[in-house]
């Protein structure tokens, strides 16, 4: 294992901060005692040496040494390789949680980020299309209640799946998204009481605002 | 490595024919030359059994003598570790992989396949969220385009990454969303053109016509 350097924007306007994906891999480092430090991008504008590093112009990415990955389930993998904390080190174990990572990346928020941009846009207009997206999310979530009904975590015990699937589930609470499905709601109460989780959002939410401050000061 | 077997639905109704994800496994262990038999399960109902191999209700599921696996990326990822065609054994070019293996699924396939959604309802009101949403799938496509245009495959060399992607890219391409991007387009006829891909996919559609037929002799 290489420096482990975390990058993410060096500011965000308010309505994404604290669900910036940066929180899934501070969480994770947390949650492992991995040291790191945090390195920042700019916001705006989003040049060819953000390109290179991350193709979508989004963030994080992690550089590993001379390592450099993008995608947060690919980090949170990767992560999961340096500590049996986040990721079982046993073969069943292992296909388990992997399999979680991706229902929570693919199964479950292919349908909540898109709902979400209609909630970010207060767009609730009856249409075909929107009628056959919420329902797509409503039968995930539906899926979701029951498979949380008997178990604390997706995988066994806790793993990267939780910190990915809890971190869907959060912004799906924030449009009330949750409010009829008590054991979705429980399971991101469980997760985000952990202190690693509590330490990422801080550390997140405080990265944002001292670039206010900084703004506010330059200006 | 024990038996493999792939389980998708007895029948599907027409429009999604050609596109059930059992294609991508197929498709991975055609590449692969892995010997594998297909079995089904019902499409209607979906019962506990399902449920229990499928937490979603949806297909494929993959059994490996005594495990079961679900999630397409979880599924390509475990034959990935069963045969170097599909996923480089070098550290380097297998985190390259899976990366892509995430960016196809999380993305890219989380703006398309709601997008999806609304040209089968053949919606197109115009509403902020759907302006939101088209603006979203348009910017990961761009750069999708801006990322192909140096490389023949995603990571150095064709890898369950272009299964995923292609698969992904395709379904857009189905309902016109790449006709202004030729990178796209000419990367999809590249991987579509592969006789595991012809394979694949003609054995899915015959699956579905026998149970057609079936019906039809039962009716």
């Amino acid at each position: 294992m290489g420096e482990l350097v975390l990058t993410t924007f060096d500011w965000v306007p308010e309505p994404p901060r604290g669900f910036v994906r940066d929180l899934r891999v501070r969480w994770a480092m947390e949650e492992a005692g991995l040291p790191y430090r945090v390195a920042t991008t700019p916001f705006e504008p989003r040049d060819a040496g953000h390109l290179a590093r991350q193709p979508f112009g989004q963030v994080p990415w992690l550089t590993d040494g001379d390592r450099v990955l993008f995608e947060s389930g690919a980090i949170l993998l990767h992560l999961g390789e340096l500590s049996d904390v986040l990721l079982p080190s046993d073969p069943a174990g292992r296909g388990d949680a992997i399999q979680w990572v991706f229902a929570a990346l693919n199964s479950v928020e292919a349908a909540s980020l898109p709902w979400s941009l209609f909630r970010f846009a207060d767009d609730d207009a009856d249409t075909p299309g929107r009628r056959h997206l919420d329902a797509f999310l409503a039968q995930r979530l539906d899926h979701m209640e029951r498979a949380l009904g008997d178990r604390d975590w997706l995988a066994g015990r806790f793993s990267v799946a939780d910190i990915l699937m809890a971190d869907v589930l959060r912004l799906v609470e924030r449009f009330g998204g949750l409010d009829e499905r008590p054991a979705c709601r429980a399971y991101v109460a469980r997760a985000t009481v952990r202190p690693a989780f509590r330490k990422a959002l801080a550390d997140q939410l405080a990265g944002f605002a001292a670039a206010d401050a900084r703004r506010a000061g330059g200006a």
